[in-house]
């Protein structure tokens, strides 16, 4: 039975909880939050203990495993005590907020035994996963360019919210659309280089709303167009398609199927299986690698890589400068 | 009655010449065509006169004006003694292949008497229109950004077709988005800066295909993201998008509607009236701008703006760097 702490009781600490306690080799037995409401929501709905701090968590010896889903800027000072203990920890997406957390964040993981995943759920969605087969096995040949399209159209988060502070959250590319880069990563491999406008979530916007365009290279010569926004206003998309010399493949979140392409041909839709519930089979396979000792399915290398991409394209649009990966 | 000739009587002299025609200001005496096929077939089908070459067809002094439908790189051969008779001019989009016939052009023009319009069909259109007075109403209040999708995944051009030769072409950026440039000069103003990464339609292509990813900055403010593609497989889109602090607005070229958005509702289907030939109108509209001394619709600054737009792309892409305009 791996005993858990969670840290941060918002929105994904509600989520997660039901999900580890279903699991019969786990259970989260004490939780964190600094708001005292929602600790004390947490203690009532879950049956768990409370701790008086992250760190006091974290150290109880009768926790095993640290599972952290506090607000994005929040991760590292969860980390630390984490890293400390050598304990299992999984940490909600992004890893970080800034280069300098991430660096800190590397340096704390290679002094610590911590085995550490990242949330990025869809890559343990069975669609997600055929989609990327379906690129990474040859079945559109050799692949060239590709989509990212992210479109929200019912932002609804209004000033005050971290999650409409650019500094806190990273906007719309650091928040949701790094689920898409580390997805693009796993699709093609590491990035080489990355251009890009954005709005920053600007303050001069009457209610907060993001958006970035983005043109990648990838190492693998594979050249990418993204487009990500959180508007307040417009249609709904969250959809990814690649494009290689014998077909493509597009993909919408959500469905349980993706296109296929052959040249001058409809799509063939690919059916793949029953709709299941990724952010449960994420956290079972997450104490599944605790009790077997196996690599995480997401690790905190990619946790790194997802966040650099990211804040590439943050610091080519604000610089206005192409970024070297 | 204005008596009209055509250089090239390819793909869009074909299509161009019944509109001349049925216009009754206006009709085509004769035409030139280097493929004799071609000009037989032209005589044939339109009882019209053939010229031995383009010089000759602009110089008859029984024309009145210059109808230019060759392909984009010769485009600049037809120019040159169309400006020294100094008639008035319709040429084909895009208005030219490479900058340095860009600036002929624009030198050219000063010198001349010539009007010049360029086929920038989509201003025509009156659901394209209604999307356009929408944006610069003020409709959706101030606008922030958009996005082009202009996704072809039926590109069937063969090796040694001209649009399957970068050189040429100029690509999917040139050739077709270059519609959509236009489009977005009119709705937001000049062009600050451009990124891009592209595949320039490679010739280590088993197949000719294209893509291009931008970003762009206007000097308005308005940051937009642009995909393009000539690809051999996949999905077709034709759409444009633009958001503001009140609203946005959404629309696919060949729809008699646009999409508005209000925040937190659903899309309202803006209808825009009957559907009609907007090559039609866009023909009618230069005979009626020549017969009244008017200034046409699209002018040739406006093929200058599109051309140095699509080039600043092609540029950005190739030299990996940010283009300012």
């Amino acid at each position: 039975m791996i005993k858990i702490g969670v840290l941060g009781m918002g929105r994904m600490g509600n989520a997660h909880v039901p999900h580890l306690n279903a699991n019969p080799n786990a259970k989260v037995v004490a939780a964190y939050d600094p708001d005292p409401q929602k600790a004390a929501d947490a203690k009532a709905k879950f049956n768990l203990e409370l701790a008086n701090s992250a760190e006091e968590l974290i150290k109880r010896t009768d926790i095993d495993a640290i599972f952290i889903t506090s607000p994005t800027y929040c991760h590292i000072e969860a980390l630390k005590p984490a890293f400390e203990t050598g304990k299992p920890v999984f940490c909600e997406k992004p890893l970080c907020r800034t280069e300098k957390q991430c660096q800190e964040i590397e340096k704390m993981a290679q002094e610590s035994k911590s085995v550490v995943t990242i949330g990025f759920v869809r890559r343990y969605d069975a669609a997600q996963k055929a989609y990327h087969e379906a690129i990474v096995s040859g079945k559109i040949g050799t692949v060239r360019d590709a989509n990212v399209d992210l479109s929200l159209g019912v932002f609804k988060r209004m000033p005050g919210d971290w999650f409409a502070d650019f500094d806190l959250s990273g906007g719309v590319v650091l928040d949701m659309l790094s689920h898409h880069l580390d997805l693009l990563i796993w699709d093609f491999g590491p990035v080489r280089s990355v251009v890009a406008n954005a709005t920053f979530e600007s303050k001069y916007f009457p209610l907060p709303n993001d958006f970035a365009a983005a043109a990648v290279t990838f190492k693998s010569g594979v050249v990418a167009g993204i487009n990500s926004s959180w508007h307040r206003s417009g249609r709904n998309a969250n959809f990814m398609e690649a494009f290689g010399d014998d077909g493509s493949v597009s993909f919408s979140w959500g469905e349980q199927k993706y296109n296929f392409y052959l040249p001058g041909q409809p799509a063939q839709i690919i059916e793949t299986g029953p709709k299941q519930d990724a952010y449960l089979l994420q956290d079972n396979a997450w104490i599944d690698s605790i009790l077997k000792g196996t690599k995480p399915v997401v690790t905190l290398q990619d946790g790194i890589n997802a966040f650099r991409f990211a804040d590439a394209i943050l610091r080519a649009a604000a610089e206005q400068t192409r970024v070297e990966l």
